[in-house]
């Protein structure tokens, strides 16, 4: 086979920095990074020459990808192929020093590892753009009234300010999940016991050594116990990537509602040919919004496969670590892609003050009956005033009706029927979203 | 981007005949037949002339595919840019004609059907191989007595023949499920009302006739009705292709119980290269088994992709729809990876007739101890026959201690204690399964 | 424990009629009728007396089901548990007659058949009254002209009566999935030979014929060969319903958009105390729809965890079997609620055609401009006419600014406006969809 | 509907601490709890009277669950009907106290972080009894040499004591991230502004300190923001579990592998009528475990139902927030009967160390192979070494010709095919296991 897989599925992140970084040639170098790693950590401790070592590290690499995964059948996974292959690129004095002791899968693990390393830390990088851009517009729109909507209706006002600073709030959940995941190198040997390593080096207190070492010169942490069968990490990426996806798409999915023709709120950043219909011109679609809840409806379900692959049977799995792989792919070219097109979206979202305000007057002033319900009990008796209220919510005018009600002659109706003065705590809700940290 | 996707994290299907009729490039041959579909029924009915859509049918495509998916982003899905690509490889005077009067989803929705009819042909043909293979061990081991297993532990004996019946059985509801599975063409214009061919034809009659036209060009069922946002097509899909691998799971989990070095009762088909380790070289790997499983466990996720895809906003949904396509492409190539993977895996199994003997007689004729409650009662009574049992059930050697208890002085125990003659309808099940359609 | 579960966390089925066919005491219920039917075909092919299955058919049951449920722990199915209390309420000297032969997964695999037979006849009736109201409203709705809205956006004219056609045909859909779906009887004894039964009836013959009578005594039909480990008739509930929730949970986010508070197209039937708030007297949520949803968004997991117990080992799994009855419950519960819940919201949905008329003229004749786009090319030439359209749609008031234009001074612009007469194949659909047999 | 929901259909937890937290009526309590915090917290701050606080609290509760259940389908929820029953339920001149300015997700939310806070302290109490127990085991059976397996082949020697140092790292793991949710009250009125509280307060800042009060009452910590609609905890709660069954399910699953028949190397604690067949009395199936998989299997799916609710619309969503309850609820079950059936499991686990060594021996000598390899490379050079062994390795009695091989006449063989001398650095790594926090 001699296709690409460019994204043309997946338009959320075709182009994608995350996407560059998990190709099939990504992750041979990435393989070659942890060969070249386990060599030095051996060099240094003396098991292997430092010449081989500099030989290992310093290999042209020049390996078929394509022949290499199907060649990759014959033991179920890349690495023994791939050794072979990458073995034959290190100068033939070297040789007999690459992938010493090791197993295939702490060579596949550890690969993971970096790889998700770098994809996060470009997820982090764009959600701190989304999160900046988030609590600018949650502090610009503090006083940006709008309709708050329950189970679809219109229930008591907010601000879009407040509304940001839930996105933000919830951004930041997600960027916080992502901080805490644990990439752990892995390093156990054919079974977890390190034995072949150890035998190399001819004594018994050199596994935890060579794991300490190897996980140093990768930077990553080292693990408790080689958890080739005990597969948290992998949980732990998919949990904190549906966090992520989950609060982009919220956010996403928000802005789609309040971009319904009908409701006209806010808009998607324009750009030459986005959202574009050639024979629709007054259309102006939500794709980057679209491309993000693309992304969040798949993103939980590449992260269940990780999750159920913890039952894993044995020293280690026949099925269950083999389906990790392309899910973890997906799982992270879609966590990246829906990153940085929120970014976007955050940076470019216009928001429409005046349409909030004309929205929200949509209902005739009943958006603050629950406040009027409590002003005027003790005005009127709570079953006089509830009576009223709804007596009146009947009448095609309901705020001329209030004002026109002679129940109500020593009320100031006006002032109660401001939106504006139904907030709440709002504003302080807004301070404690930005005293969030967010670097 | 320029990175392959060739199956390297994915070796179920790398090399497969299915992963080849997903690529990037399959996707955009698929549409440009939808365009030229569009333009031959077009012409047939006069619309267009039949010149411009020989014209069409004769472009010469030169499409940059990794280019394409990067601008599909404006549009949120790949057709958008792809027409304007496709366009400039018409001859200039029949560009015009190019996807006369259509939108995005009933090329992008007609393509995926096409693409998923050629991979369910190549997994049809592959499935028909498993059940030959499947059949035949069926029927040479109705004799093959071996260890019935429930809940991990030896229970009453069954033969390896009804379970491969059982094998067979299984993966013929699959086959009928793929085979049931109505792939219609999706013709609708902008919103499902096909207004826009109407609209060119200047005929209220033209719509149905052309969707008519449309899918008989394709040989592709037509719908009832346009189902951009009714997508039962692409659930029946997914719930087909989770029963598929899902009997391949059980059957390869099976096999892998079955070559537990403990158990050793059937082994994998070798190969060059195949599940050996040059390490460890007493290990035969259960390795096509072990891709089998690698894919049935991703399946059942990607197709929950695909069914949450119904819950669709509006006449098109945004987001919804764009979830499908890379799930869809994972599901299919999987599904087809799975498929031939199983054909190997069948029609090489050796199953090891002695090792199964071996193996049933490991409890001392405790696995036929059912029989002797059922066979004990009329003779000693069933309180007593079952006392007996349970205490002769704890002695070292259960058969020698039943031929020697003087309570069973008249009853030919060796008889009783025949595994083969404890089958029940084993051979009228086999033939039950022999006897389902296999063509 | 002493706890109901009566709904309390899940109105959509609370008090419906599929939860009561689905209670603890109800599943008790069940597996007595498959103790009852075992027993009746023993004694018709004359392996236990006519008098005991008169007896077993006749005791009074009386069975603590918290109890049960509790010991149930001791053999990880409650069949065992059950099978000793059951055989108490039996007279004495019938009860060594009782569960001859069988085992625990015959009888609850089979109480599950019996039990999703019932709940799908009740799912049934009710999607059929789902289809009649959507029938009535396609059809009466044929000239109801709206807004067609695609990725959010207003984009060209459909009919209410299209919409209701096209969640007709969904749910047709789904009617015939769980038409589909075949529940057949389990029989297979120990360990899917059937030879326990064979024992009792010293005949090799007798398996298959008891297999036949057992299943004709239920009125299910017969399995080709016991599918102890071959799960397929749990996968196809779980599709069928999948197909059943995704089209109810269309229809209902439709409904749920169309009541948005800045759209109004449509309301939910009213009742005593439904969907309104003490507090905010305007409200009138579309709780009916909420409900709907609420199940759609479950039952697809629900689903996948059936699904995904196909991967189960040997003749009878430890875990992949006792993982699909909670599941089941749920997925019935769920559908029979959804299924109920819908058609209330079918029969009583208030239209709003004033309103659909009101929201199509809000982006002022825009929504035609795909129409206007082919209909003045041949005017003006497509470039000229694509140049003007574009022009003008950015005009405060489209329509008037196109009956302005003097270029188009010899074409009628107002009948090229009126959405009415842009709406394709439409009344061609909705016969189509109505003409699906509905019986 | 008068059902009860004990557990019949899901034996991992009938009868468990747990499911006793989660029914109707716990779940009306827990309700019960956070109104009367809300008027406690009220009642402190000024806005409504202590002995109104005094009255709510000591209100006698007496509502019928089920009425209660179908009732709550007006509302789409229980909190409308249930504060009804509940005000009736209060003292006459103190009803006009209860729920006041509060709505049905700020009472549905809180009572659901309590819930999941009691099950999560009894899930921690019986994690912490596994670890002990598995610690335990780590610690003990350190020189308990047995078969390493990998893709269901022996692989190299591992001992007892590093696979229980295994389960022990991985079920710490799930034990931290339990540890590590949040579990927030919620308080936001009608849509997140907590404008109705104010409103009675009549002071602004009343806001956050209402919401810091009513936390402090309830001994929950106080969210950012409202969360209605910014539903990471709920996801957390999955995420935490997922972990935590994932891990139980991993050591359950290896107990099942080595409780087979074939490999016998543990037994499950026995108990009066555990995992007895009165039909198959030498069986001892290992229902523990079956039932810690029965819910490792459900858990992930229940927890992409709350992930997936993340994607809620607008303020409060119709239908995202409403799905989650019932998969919270049987996600708690499971979890909670899950961890105390591990700890049983754990606890009683009878680990038969002679077998173990008896299944080592099992490929004559060459689980060692590997290290053979590395060690005879030196004295016979590396390709000739290879050689070697791959010939002796297909000899019956591989230790043998080993020993007998001219070319070995000086080598110590026997040392070398020491099982015991190849454990690299199991203890070690034992030891790191056994230092993590178990409290």
């Amino acid at each position: 086979m001699t296709g690409t897989d460019s994204g043309l599925l997946a338009p959320v992140w075709a182009g994608a920095e995350a996407a560059d970084l998990v190709t099939d040639e990504a992750w041979v170098a990435a393989m070659v990074e942890v060969e070249v790693a386990l060599a030095r950590a051996q060099a240094t401790l003396g098991v292997i020459p430092e010449a081989a070592a500099d030989a290992i590290a310093g290999a042209v690499v020049d390996i078929d990808v394509v022949d290499l995964a199907v060649r990759s059948r014959g033991g179920a996974n890349p690495i023994v192929a791939f050794v072979t292959a990458f073995t034959a690129c290190v100068p033939e004095d070297a040789r007999e020093y690459v992938h010493r002791g090791s197993t295939s899968q702490d060579i596949l693990d550890t690969a993971a590892m970096l790889i998700t390393q770098r994809v996060f830390a470009v997820v982090r990088r764009d959600l701190l753009r989304v999160a900046e851009a988030l609590a600018r517009l949650a502090d610009e729109h503090r006083g940006t009234v709008m309709a708050g909507r329950t189970l679809t209706q219109h229930a008591v006002p907010v601000t879009f300010g407040l509304k940001a600073a839930g996105w933000l709030s919830s951004v930041l959940d997600g960027l916080d999940r992502v901080r805490a995941v644990v990439l752990p190198a892995q390093l156990g040997g054919a079974a977890g016991t390190l034995a072949s390593y150890v035998e190399y080096a001819g004594d018994p207190g050199h596994g935890v050594v060579l794991s300490a070492e190897f996980a140093s010169v990768l930077g990553l942490p080292e693990a408790v116990v080689p958890w080739h069968a005990l597969r948290t990490p992998f949980v732990d990426i998919g949990s904190a990537a549906t966090v992520v996806t989950g609060a982009l798409g919220k956010f996403a999915l928000d802005v789609q509602g309040m971009s319904r023709t009908e409701v006209g709120e806010v808009v998607e950043p324009s750009a030459e040919g986005r959202g574009v219909s050639s024979a629709m011109p007054q259309k102006r679609n939500p794709v980057l919004a679209t491309l993000v809840m693309a992304a969040a409806r798949q993103v939980p379900l590449y992260a269940t496969v990780l999750a159920q692959s913890m039952i894993a049977e044995d020293e280690r799995a026949p099925g269950a670590w083999h389906a990790e792989w392309q899910p973890l792919r997906e799982l992270l070219r879609c966590l990246g892609g829906a990153a940085a097109t929120a970014a976007e979206l955050a940076e470019g979202l216009e928001v429409f003050p005046a349409r909030l305000r004309e929205n929200l007057a949509l209902t005739g002033g009943t958006i603050v009956s629950e406040r009027l319900n409590v002003a005027l009990a003790p005005v009127l008796g709570k079953v006089e005033a509830k009576k009223l209220l709804a007596r009146l919510s009947r009448s095609a005018d309901f705020s001329a009706a209030l004002r026109a009600a002679p129940e109500l002659a020593s009320v100031d109706v006006d002032a109660l029927l401001d939106p504006a003065a139904y907030l709440g705590a709002t504003d302080a809700l807004i301070d404690r979203a930005l005293a969030r940290p967010r670097t």
